[in-house]
């Protein structure tokens, strides 16, 4: 991943987008490589439409320069520009809790580069630590087909560590974050993995 | 308001865009008529800066079909369509409580028109209510200078009546809402009218 991006915008999204000018329809494409943010997105359906949770991905933040409007019904977006994200991805409420969450995934197999997170994204989840909300974060491991639910807390520990490592050992991850199991429906259903998460707390309690 | 908007976009934005197009300076413009959402921006700046509340609102959900890349550090949206938004406009947490709500103003007097509010809002605001968050509407009459804080309970079962009414009677959000009381900073400090609704139902039950 050596292309620059913009913030906020996820390599996958830019891929589609460049793709999609080839072959003017976005939505085939984006629907063809199953990665990290569409399983998201499909658990969080399957949540919706089950009334097990309320979670959404936030859109893209972007500033609007200029509307075009070719006739009455239509808006068109002319110019544009991608924001900086100021919060994470994901939030929402599952059985009266708030959830905050962004995802991240690797091809590196021994650990994960802390540079994936950006100083505004690990001040909102200590904010959100502090207001008494369930903040982590979902990282994946591609190489080795492994996702954890990984706390805020531990994923802060380390970004302020002051011993110079710019990344988290795997290790740390398996060992303090919470293995997301596969299943059919959804396939990510990383909210079993943020219960066993919450039940070992109210066990240390 | 007779103009033809996109659905999920604020008749302010526009506004503001199309006064943009003109003056080629959206900031400028945007911070000149200090309205509903300038009030409820800043109030939630007020409570993420002193560490209250973390509640910011969506971006502005798009569609993105086209980007450019005039240099290697800047990529430049030149088009993309507004999407129909899927849920309200803000939310957030706000001591361990998962807050969920709209702003709507109106320049009627007597009563607020249903027509501000579609039904995937309501239906959204249903699943909040459901898995325990704190729901409503910030309802404005700018002619009254009063603004509520409107259950999202009360709302869904005016929306719902079939007694073919299209607005709530004005009496019945002064009755059942909480008013927000002007001050200093910020303005418009609507979770004191969420405190004071809050303490209220723990009184009753």
């Amino acid at each position: 991943m050596t292309v620059q991006y913009p913030k906020g915008f996820q390599p996958r999204q830019a891929k589609a987008i460049v793709q999609a000018k080839q072959k003017t329809d976005i939505k085939s494409f984006s629907k063809r490589g199953i990665g990290l943010e569409d399983e998201i997105n499909e658990a969080n359906a399957y949540y919706l439409a089950n009334n097990l949770a309320v979670i959404h991905k936030k859109p893209t933040p972007i500033t609007i320069v200029k509307v075009d409007y070719p006739n009455r019904a239509m808006a068109k977006i002319t110019e544009a520009y991608f924001n900086k994200a100021s919060t994470t991805d994901y939030n929402g409420l599952y059985q009266g809790k708030y959830i905050d969450f962004d995802a991240k995934e690797t091809r590196n197999k021994t650990n994960f580069p802390l540079k994936n997170f950006h100083e505004h994204q690990m001040l909102h989840l200590k904010r959100i630590l502090i207001q008494g909300g369930v903040g982590f974060v979902i990282i994946r491991f591609t190489s080795l087909d492994e996702s954890y639910v990984y706390p805020a807390e531990a994923l802060i520990a380390h970004y302020e560590a002051k011993d110079g490592k710019k990344s988290i050992p795997y290790a740390d991850i398996a060992r303090d974050g919470f293995l997301i199991e596969k299943q059919l429906q959804p396939a990510l259903d990383y909210l079993r993995a943020v219960d066993v998460w919450l039940e070992n707390l109210d066990n240390k309690e």
